[in-house]
């Protein structure tokens, strides 16, 4: 047995000792616990992780079998370029995005930080071009609005950082069309104006096939306002595939690649950002960048006990390996953060959603869990009863701001005082016996207090992270997303899948082109499943 | 051991027969099993439940728990007005509001059918009154907007159905804002006219803090625009609290009661169903409660072989209670009906999310497990990958309309390709056999495929529902509706829990009561949690 599966027997065998173990009594035990149990990065961001089913015995496990598997080594490899993406022969570089690999660090011939700076120069000459009216649209006017065509990573990414940072936008409008659904492009074109508005196709390969649909739709819709000859000055792509960007009409330096070493879920930091930084300019997409650039610093550098994203990988592991959890629900407490469950929901289960490792053997043990979750206090009035109540226990990650993004303290209290509420009561609970005091004293009648005492129990006990920051700024989210990153990155590594593979979303699609004709065709085959035959009726009623 | 108990154990049993079981074979050996395992409604309606990891066997033991807890009767009861919500003493009759119970029901010493039927003129000739511009603003002309104000139940319902029926409109323009997080109602604020908004309040206490909070910012804003003594003639309530809409300003007549019988979560038939009246019109609202009645009728009286809501619950206990599945997705592959997660996670989630059984014992398995997804084709370019190659099962109901909801047939083909292929996948998926003959036919060395064969290996026997429907109008989205809402009853029922209370969401809004005078207060006192320091440190940066 490998020194990594005996620590997993000794992670087991710890297990044990939690049989009579409740948060409300570690601590009453101990006052220190914050302190023992929290993290801090400058000073502005703390990991507040006391309120786990953990003793300082637990840690010293999880950051052996950290060591063990090699994470800290791991990520230096990766920053030098090695190709961790073994399936895909690929590095792994999303880091140089924000400079957080060597200057001259050399792959595929290209000096990487050369030329991710020319790439950053093009693009935020763009961005200041159409933000200051200098880059117009075909009728010499300014563009107001920009319409992101993406899905998967060219999508959730770019669309979450810019809906959470709507505090600081001070450019054109932004707008993200997705899904092949015909319906999703013509309700949001129905309220825009094609004159006024440059179209972003963001697809690596230019073939994609939700994303080249909207575009043919936009493109249509464009041409149709502005003439077809003038149609391709409202259109950028963000895209590798030169050949496919011109054939669609799109001019050479209206193209803005990015490499085969940045993976969709990690390309909000390359020209897949450039919806970013038209709506809050190129010095606050700088920010965004620093932001992430220092907790890559951080993950790098500071010893487990303080290290953010190799504490909540290893709570993770903890809970999903020991504990059997399946899920993890995130919550921020912020209704422009919204959509971060989304992007989550995609960075971790896209990365480690897989059975089988590098070597091709399968895994070993439970991998990538379930991400789901929702903004706070929406999510309290929906399925928190479960979290409370419920009979599996969901570790949760509670995220919020210590100040409002928009000046409104007395709105903002309330939604501090309903965050930390919750992680109390899932830490703390209420038992049986507090429940029927609270109801005597109200004064219900003993029979009756004794017959809902038990429906007014709270197990607590229930694992929750607290993530709390200074302000919701560019450069704190990217800090977060960078955290993130880091944590699923570290998990990967200890569960030995490749993180930056998809192959599990190719023959979905190689099955959708096959059924296409099938689907179109009105005449039923005697051999197609029966399911087709039903839809062809209903098609055709 | 009761005859229930002994089911459970007979179907413990019946699981070891699956231990060679795969969903590949099972269709190979029987050509009918789509036929065999699926069930229509109305014409319109098809449940396909073929690709679940079931024998007739597994069907017949399924029947005889749900009979053996006693399904249908409690549904008589519940529609008798018994009061099954026992922990406060209420009866349940959402049902009601649809019509689905005796015309000479009484509860509470009021003819229900009577009760619901005067609420619904009036919510019906205000509704006509404000879409054909005889109620007005303060100012004599047309509201054009709508402004609910509500959460939970009071938003996410009205929330799901308006959106998903967007291709119904012709009322004014609907906007939802819940959150208590004051970025949420002043973003929304920027973007409307308060001249021509109408607010409708909804909370049937009134006293709700989130919405309450919201109505006083909304109240600001309007009067700041007609004045303080107009500014009522701006507001509905939808609320059972007269005194408390009085003081807010809001004359008795434009507040819509409903009864302690309707749950917040099934209140959207009631005149928390406003918003969805004003934008489609009561007539098409009349077809959506019929929708509705339809499957009432049809959960009270069909087999359960051809039982929809039956048939969906039963599965779900299989997977939940005898495979250990801790989580359910839902994918609606059509973007407008994107909301419908969210609203299934309130409902099933905040339902059946219990510990305690309706005589204070504690359950004796998982009850309610986690409801998550993402409208399809988006899901397939973020989570999908983990649903195809991660290493735990999650079953999965897949909804798909034969018809687009805008003339746009082609994107729809593209849909339906997409949705179909997923569950062709999930259910054969490709051994490493398979992969390998592939790979190799692409001219790949041996060795290389070889190492990428098990990474391009799919599991398959991974069980979906697939509800495929005509068209998703009015009336078909009140059928899937209640469809959920009798699986959640159902399931319910067999666990023993009380599915109408939520107990869980209390103690959490106690505490974040007695928190915030001390996030309030700047003054740190030595005896407050750590965190809080933390907290006040941040706020005064």
């Amino acid at each position: 047995m490998s020194t990594l599966e005996t620590l997993w027997t000794d992670l087991l065998r710890h297990r044990t000792e939690f049989e009579t173990f409740h948060l409300r009594d570690a601590f009453a035990a101990d006052p220190q616990r914050f302190t023992r149990y929290s993290a801090e990065l400058d000073g502005c961001l703390t990991l507040d992780y006391s309120r786990n089913r953990i003793t300082d015995r637990t840690l010293t496990l999880l950051e052996l079998l950290l060591d063990q598997a090699g994470v800290r080594e791991a990520y230096h490899r990766m920053s030098a370029g090695e190709k961790l993406n073994g399936t895909e022969d690929r590095s792994v570089l999303h880091i140089a995005l924000r400079g957080s690999v060597a200057s001259d660090l050399v792959v595929d011939g290209e000096t990487v930080l050369e030329a991710v700076g020319a790439v950053k120069d093009r693009l935020y000459a763009f961005a200041h071009g159409v933000r200051d009216g200098q880059i117009t649209a075909s009728d010499g006017q300014p563009f107001t609005t920009i319409l992101n065509l993406g899905i998967g990573g060219s999508d959730l990414g770019p669309r979450m950082v810019t809906h959470t940072l709507r505090a600081f936008h001070d450019g054109p409008e932004v707008h993200f069309v997705s899904n092949v659904d015909g319906a999703h492009i013509r309700d949001c074109l129905e309220t825009l104006d094609p004159q006024r508005t440059l179209v972003l196709v963001a697809s690596k390969s230019f073939t994609t096939q939700e994303t080249m649909v909207n575009a043919r739709a936009a493109r249509a819709w464009i041409a149709s306002a502005v003439g077809e000859e003038k149609a391709g000055e409202h259109f950028v792509a963000l895209s590798s595939n030169l050949e496919a960007v011109e054939a669609f009409g799109i001019a050479p330096d209206r193209m803005f690649g990015f490499w085969d070493w940045v993976g969709g879920r990690y390309s909000v930091w390359s020209a897949i950002g450039l919806p970013v930084m038209l709506a809050i300019g190129p010095e606050r997409f700088e920010d965004f960048l620093a932001g992430a650039r220092g907790m890559d610093q951080h993950f790098a550098t500071a010893p487990f006990r303080s290290n953010l994203p190799m504490l909540l990988a290893a709570l993770g592991l903890w809970y999903r390996n020991i504990w059997a959890c399946s899920s993890v629900a995130v919550m921020p407490y912020d209704q422009r953060f919204e959509e971060f469950p989304s992007f989550l929901q995609q960075l971790d289960m896209e990365s480690n959603g897989k059975s089988t490792r590098i070597d091709g053997s399968g895994v070993l043990r439970a991998s990538g869990p379930i991400i789901w979750g929702a903004a706070g206090t929406n999510g309290q009035h929906a399925f928190f009863q479960n979290l409370h109540q419920g009979t599996d226990m969901v570790p949760c990650d509670f995220l919020i701001s210590a100040r409002p993004s928009k000046a409104d303290a007395y709105q903002h209290e309330l939604l501090l005082a309903s965050c930390f509420a919750q992680i109390e009561v899932l830490a703390f609970g209420r038992t049986q016996d507090v429940a029927l005091a609270q109801l005597l004293e109200q004064g219900m009648a003993q029979d009756e207090a004794e017959r809902l005492a038990p429906h007014k129990a709270f197990s607590g006990n229930r694992p929750t992270n607290l993530l709390l920051y200074e302000q919701l700024t560019p450069k704190m989210l990217g800090r977060i997303i960078a955290l993130y990153e880091h944590k699923v990155f570290t998990q990967g590594i200890v569960w030995g899948v490749n993180s930056f593979d998809q192959w599990g979303v190719e023959l979905g699609k190689e099955l959708a082109g096959q059924l296409l004709p099938s689907i179109q065709a009105g005449a039923r085959q005697a051999d197609e499943p029966a399911i087709f035959h039903r839809l062809k009726a209903y098609r055709e009623n």
